[in-house]
């Protein structure tokens, strides 16, 4: 551990200019550097080093999901802790929120107890820039309806970093339900900004044609893009959110959109596999795909904890607070 | 942290007889005095010191929930984690209730895993009694049926002892639904020991007259009584507790007895407000007097889990044990 | 803590093969001694130092139960904690298992998180077994179906062993649904190695005469055989799992093989009685017998929750990791 406080003493947080983590679309190509330059001392201090950091000690990180979730809710808690602060979980079941206590109300009192970060989820979009709006603490965006999940955009990122070295001029596909996917939004983004070449790609009714003022490029035929992709970031279909009507059947969208083994041999040899999971096996991947050498979906979630503690530390170390 | 372990070392308990916190009823005075000065103590800590406490390091505390509750659970456990000890959240959900086992043999169960106190709600008066009969550890009540809230009790006096100077010859009323209010019984009892003149206000079928026994005025119409109150403390409608006919509707008891602004013009200048909370905006409080400046809302908040703090020390460390 | 730390860096940790905790089958003889020994000294270290160990820092345990618990759980968490490790509760609900993902998906997620053991209840035998297989962290088998709960069985034997001073040589009966309980065949595999005789004693629908394999006596008379037995361990009848017609009803059940006031008069006067529980209270056995001399039940749970100190610091500490 006196290694690690060694770092902390010596290392310059470099740029961050936030307050919240909210969106990927406000965050500068630098401080998205930042993030990941972070993420990268965090990943070797969590190999070499057993013990907790203590540099978040005292503080206190409350995650506040209106929607279930598991991954992104424990590798919250795990990042704070392993930083050393203290987590609250509260979600909606067996809350005040039963009670008819407002939203704002619920996470005003939260905030009384002394919360430093909120980690918010909400099926509303927009939802965590309210709360930065009435509450003193910073606030994390942990998804929010179908607008961002800046996270898990940047651990996605931070994972093709890693794996190709670089982000700039690479060609990445974003495929599947793009419509409701804060996923892709977020990814959408932070891909831009760090100089990727976009592709999203889907059924005509889940692709909205006015992502091409982000820039990117639409396509509803992936076996036509594949060969070009150097990584393809395949969305969860959400059942659960799926209004009917929206594609044929399951079984049609896997044959056009799922990643099978057949369809990989059409992908360059280097290709890289994402999906921020839960992964649907046999529907946007296939268990051959899921589990084979291209696949980096294990990587994604344990980059996903380190890119956390980055995005912890600085909001509480970092830039305007 | 060795400021804090100094005075911790140095400071002398103060009066404290208690092996449980049960009620507010059997507190003496000087009792709640010392409550107030620990309190007094942990603001300041918690306000200078970023890391934690460790004065209850290997403690246990164990939340055991047969009722929902959102901001009481929460501030035990970060009360119980600010002084070092340990925390276990237990309710009704998920447990081996579900599969049949006594009230008493759950309680006995986990007490035999090492608890040192024991943090009980429950729907039944007399529930934390019962534990304190049967078991070896401290049993703190927070809540049991509309008996008793002794801690929200304590952080209602603390709110105003801080922001008036004292209690004593104060006039405080308490409003709404006084029959089915645990938070109402506590703040009388400790309310009347303090030397407060304190007045029950609602609808008849929500005022028990024999409540006259404890020395309380008693008053059915607020606007007439609100020109001689220090504080008012607005009790929540509980909609989910509430049968049909005990008042006319919503909009009549907000009528009547709700704070909004025109009728707070009618009460000193330096009126206090006070919630429990979780609050129904527009039933028995208006955002306008929520948010405004003679409420206390968020410091009640603020203060219970310094006074949490207080009462789980004390219990640990102080008294008969 | 030093005089800790010292007894750490000088024991030597015995006998000790297993990566993972999956069966008290496969345990040998010797291995059971060896939690038996590291339960000893865990129950003198949590009764001399209040403040917690640190030998297990920096590590994470995850509980992934996919059946609902209240003891096993919070003890696996508190014995995690004890020893300075960081918890992760896993269960069912609020998870992404409602979104679709497979078992061993769930669990591979977590483990990309950096988990070093993962404690497991599902109510498929074997579950644990396949997470074996698939994982890389250590699993501990915390019930699966029908099949074993060995950390029971070890707690169970544990208290025999410290209250009689010894195993081999007494007659244990286990009374109940032998069918349907894993307690009893992790039990029955534990006791034999360890050289006591035993009986499984209940309904004939409820006791497999194929056990006769294990080398145990099978009996349907509970009086018959009490006067022979030193240890009775009076199983749960599970009434959320029993399916009609197994017996004829809980009075006749209760009357045939529940341990009363009168029946163990005639047991002998030094007779241990053990349960696993969550108790029922005048079905398997009565509360004159549950709070009276003989029993050993609460016992149990403070025994448990060094044994699975023990566990846990074996499988982290010792044999083949």
């Amino acid at each position: 551990m006196s290694l690690a406080a060694d770092i902390a003493a010596s290392e310059p947080i470099g740029e961050w200019q936030q307050r919240h983590l909210l969106t990927l679309e406000e965050l500068s190509r630098e401080e998205i550097e930042t993030v990941f330059r972070w993420t990268d001392r965090f990943r070797s201090l969590l190999a070499t080093e057993r013990s907790k950091l203590n540099w978040l000690g005292g503080r206190l990180v409350v995650n506040l999901f209106f929607e279930p979730s598991t991954r992104t809710r424990i590798s919250f808690s795990l990042a704070a802790r392993r930083l050393g602060a203290d987590t609250v979980d509260f979600t909606v079941t067996g809350s005040s929120v039963a009670k008819g206590e407002s939203f704002i109300d619920t996470a005003k009192n939260l905030e009384a107890m002394g919360v430093d970060v909120m980690v918010v989820r909400h099926s509303s979009a927009g939802a965590p820039q309210l709360l930065a709006q009435h509450l003193g603490c910073a606030i994390v965006n942990a998804g929010d309806g179908a607008h961002e999940h800046p996270t898990q955009g940047l651990l996605d990122l931070y994972t093709i970093r890693r794996i190709k070295g670089r982000i700039a001029g690479l060609t990445v596909a974003l495929v599947g339900d793009i419509l409701h996917s804060r996923v892709a939004r977020s990814n959408i983004h932070a891909l831009k900004k760090l100089g990727a070449h976009v592709i999203v790609c889907g059924p005509a009714t889940l692709v909205p044609p006015q992502l091409r003022c982000l820039g990117v490029e639409i396509s509803h035929n992936l076996d036509a893009i594949l060969p070009r992709c150097d990584v393809v970031n395949l969305l969860r279909i959400q059942f659960e959110r799926q209004r009917t009507g929206l594609f044929p059947s399951i079984h049609e969208y896997a044959r056009l959109f799922g990643m099978d083994g057949s369809r990989l041999k059409r992908a360059r040899p280097d290709v890289l596999i994402l999906a921020p999971g839960p992964i649907n096996r046999g529907v946007e991947i296939t268990p051959e795909v899921a589990d084979g050498p291209h696949s980096a979906i294990l990587q994604q979630v344990t980059n996903g904890l380190a890119v956390r503690m980055a995005v912890l530390y600085l909001l509480c170390q970092g830039g305007k607070r």
